[in-house]
């Protein structure tokens, strides 16, 4: 590596003093804005609102709500806090259903406050900040990795594609799919790259150009609309993009849009790669078929800040996550490194050292 | 049919009082507003910032913005005034390069001026606007005739889906793939649209959505990265669109984002179907490499009425149309019948009877 390794701004959520601080993404590019949740309702609905997003970002979230409720609580037995902090998991798992990081991350502090019972009240709170602050540490450590992981893959590449905002902004920091970017142009400083703008909520318009602005890689956004004509171009080297649940056979579910990019891909005979941590891939979801697939407010179609874009009472359908089958995915890269068809095995083997999801 | 034929509102371009009406596209869905074009250089402007748009509605626009400038003119002899009009027909057809209704209806009122040339001054004007009226009352005509025509290949299909407006809004009325639609709907009540919202002016969301709304056919909008999934979830039985150009060889210049939804719809299995007037078709251009693409304003990407999308200072590149090469197609609806590959003998003898687009 040639470069320096930079991240364009502090973490994408911290817990500070008490609080869970978010940069405001629904403010991005406008504005900076952080958002300070003192409670964890805050937090779930700062998840809910997409104040935070990004499958890994939102586990990370999630789990200092849960450190939040554990300091916030006056539950005078482990049993009694243990019960409170199962009441919030559970809410704050229902707040988005299709990133499976959310889940994992929330039994993850779990099962170390479980563990802690033991000790009473105080162990149990310690056992719940603690985990959800190493959770984030080591979610900063597992992007670097996949970043480096997947690097290879793009050397004697000038150009890539990418779809939604798969980058520091989706996770603590350094990214999953724009972490692979970084990584390739740490070697490569002409590496430029498309954005689909990703409708309808804009993340790769508003947050990938954002953030690969700051870093000072060259990135071009486009109607999500333009990118099979950008791969006709020829120039296009690789996709790649995040996930927010990877099934058991490697079909991979991640924002609208995804799986149109993956067919023009493959109808262009360029490589799809999708970038995510272990903590994506869910071994209890056998396909994509399994994969329940949000359905978000039609008014995220039908207004942008405010102005109408679709006639009054027009009907809107509006999933926020496609699921692309694995057949369409070229390789997928996470921190133990990259995965190739068939994806079955090589995801069991990939887990092998870390269990279901519930064991953290 | 079974159903009234309808249109939903008056046409889209008018030419009432020496003056050229057109519905303000750029105001809709939210205001239903006219613009009274009093000379050329208005309505060059109209054309420009998309207040009227569609191919064959820009080609009846321009056909009666000479008659305009043909109305308006102070030249003294036959000779100044045909050479005025040839400067007037060279800008309208600058404003939009891809679209070749444009070139075509200004051809044939400057080459009915020219016929007309011998009587003098007055023949001259009666000429031009003679034929700006004719062109647009065969443009009705035609669309109609396009509907009739592409109904029966939606004959059992409940649910079709559609990019971009080419609908009465695209036209002087009907519309050519939304014409389509109005004619199977006659007898298929239950026909169900898909509209992709096309970004990034959002035409389907904002016009075509409209329209069908106003003639009580059921129309869902989506965001354009929905239509792989939409189409992956198997019931829809047609992609149908209008085109801006169609080469001697049946490639299709439309609007962006068409050739993304062709691969997707090949890749699933689905027709993808083009509606279109003859006059759409340029038999002086060869294939689709020889089509030159208008690259539209970065603003169109990076703001929705006056909100910004992007970062400042971010890179966007935004082509206003892509070219799906004819092996993607299925069929060619005109309203000489239905063309089949190989288009290249297809649409020759479909033209046959008309010339080269000088030919009017």
């Amino acid at each position: 590596m040639t470069g320096e390794r930079t991240d364009p701004y502090p973490p994408t959520v911290e817990y500070v003093d008490g609080a869970v601080v978010l940069l405001d993404q629904t403010a991005l590019p406008e504005a900076e804005r952080y958002v300070r949740c003192e409670g964890w309702q805050r937090v779930a609905q700062a998840i809910v609102d997409l104040e935070v997003r990004g499958a890994p970002a939102i586990g990370i979230t999630a789990a200092f709500g849960l450190a939040l409720a554990a300091e916030g609580s006056e539950a005078g037995s482990a049993d009694g806090l243990l019960a409170e902090l199962g009441e919030v998991a559970e809410a704050l798992v229902a707040t988005r259903p299709t990133a499976v990081n959310l889940a994992w991350a929330v039994e993850s502090v779990l099962g170390e406050a479980r563990g802690a019972a033991g000790g009473g009240t105080e162990d149990v709170r310690r056992a719940v900040i603690g985990c959800a602050q190493r959770l984030a540490a080591e979610d900063l450590a597992t992007c670097r990795a996949i970043g480096d992981a997947g690097a290879p893959l793009l050397v004697g590449i000038d150009e890539v594609i990418t779809h939604c905002n798969a980058g520091a902004l989706a996770t603590v920091g350094y990214g999953t799919a724009l972490g692979v970017i970084r990584s390739a142009h740490l070697d490569n400083p002409d590496l430029h790259v498309w954005a689909d703008e990703t409708r309808p909520v804009f993340q790769g318009a508003r947050l990938t150009a954002f953030e690969l602005g700051r870093d000072g890689i060259a990135c071009t956004v486009i109607a999500d609309g333009a990118a099979a004509s950008v791969l006709r171009g020829g120039r296009v080297g690789a996709a790649i993009v995040g996930a927010d649940r990877i099934a058991a056979n490697g079909d991979v579910a991640n924002k609208i849009g995804t799986y149109g990019l993956a067919v023009a891909a493959r109808h262009h005979g360029v490589p799809f790669y999708v970038a995510a941590p272990l903590s994506t891939i869910d071994p209890d979801t056998g396909d994509g078929s399994a994969i329940e697939i949000e359905q978000r407010p039609g008014v995220e179609v039908a207004e942008y800040r405010g102005s109408a874009i679709t006639p009054v009472g027009a009907a809107v359908y509006n999933p926020a996550f496609d699921v692309t089958p694995a057949d369409l995915v070229d390789a997928i890269i996470t921190e133990a490194g990259v995965l190739r068809a068939p994806y079955g095995p090589a995801i069991e083997a990939a887990l092998g050292g870390r269990g279901t999801k519930a064991g953290g």
